[in-house]
């Protein structure tokens, strides 16, 4: 795995949360996005070659608000970015991670994504995520 | 605030999270260091330009042991590096932000830290730090 491509973080109104982390980061935010199949509002900030993603459910089904729900706002996932998506998968499979996805679905901030269950890494989300390249 | 320096993960058992850990991001541990006075083992790993720190409470009175008990295994913090952190605390005071450290304190690898409380930023613990340059 590469670089940490983005911080996930679960916020309850992302109006507000995005005023507070261009303070407290000391950088506007420099994208917005919806990404209806997860139900959810994003926003992204830049911080050197990393990526802060604010996260707002849309609709009570959406994994942040269950997220939200249970344990209150917070960082949700750490997201590594990865050359080959489906090697990467193969590799973790093989080395006895639970795949949430079997094939990679389409995230925010063009990529392809795969989590990995947070039951076999200390409690935490991952999720890899290879840049889309449009020809 | 310029990249993520680390994201710090709070573990049970180091030896088994290092071991999990390496398989996980395909890298070896390339150092693991005891912080006497955080009560805390640590273990780091490199992911391009940023590292994962595993810690692991040598003792009750340790934030980490009380965040697992509370909280379970998982993200702790995230560590953004700055090149000036004095002045970082003064901005992110004049913003409302509150800090948990009046001055900065030596944290682990090499670094001077100061943490932000994690009321006023969406439930997330930051923790500022600059390397430490020796002449």
């Amino acid at each position: 795995m590469n670089k940490i491509e983005h911080i996930g973080i679960a916020v309850k109104d992302l109006d507000k949360a995005v005023s507070i982390y261009e303070q407290l980061l000391n950088t506007s935010c420099y994208k917005t996005e919806m990404v209806a199949s997860e139900y959810v509002n994003t926003a992204f900030f830049k911080t050197g070659e990393n990526k802060i993603e604010l996260l707002q459910a849309t609709a009570e089904e959406s994994a942040i608000a269950k997220f939200v729900e249970k344990k209150g706002e917070g960082i949700h996932h750490i997201a590594f970015a990865v050359d080959d998506i489906l090697a990467e998968m193969e590799r973790l499979k093989a080395n006895g991670f639970v795949l949430l996805n079997e094939v990679p679905k389409k995230g925010a901030d063009n990529k392809m994504v795969c989590f990995v269950h947070p039951k076999n890494t200390n409690g935490v989300l991952i999720e890899l995520c290879q840049e889309i390249k449009w020809t």
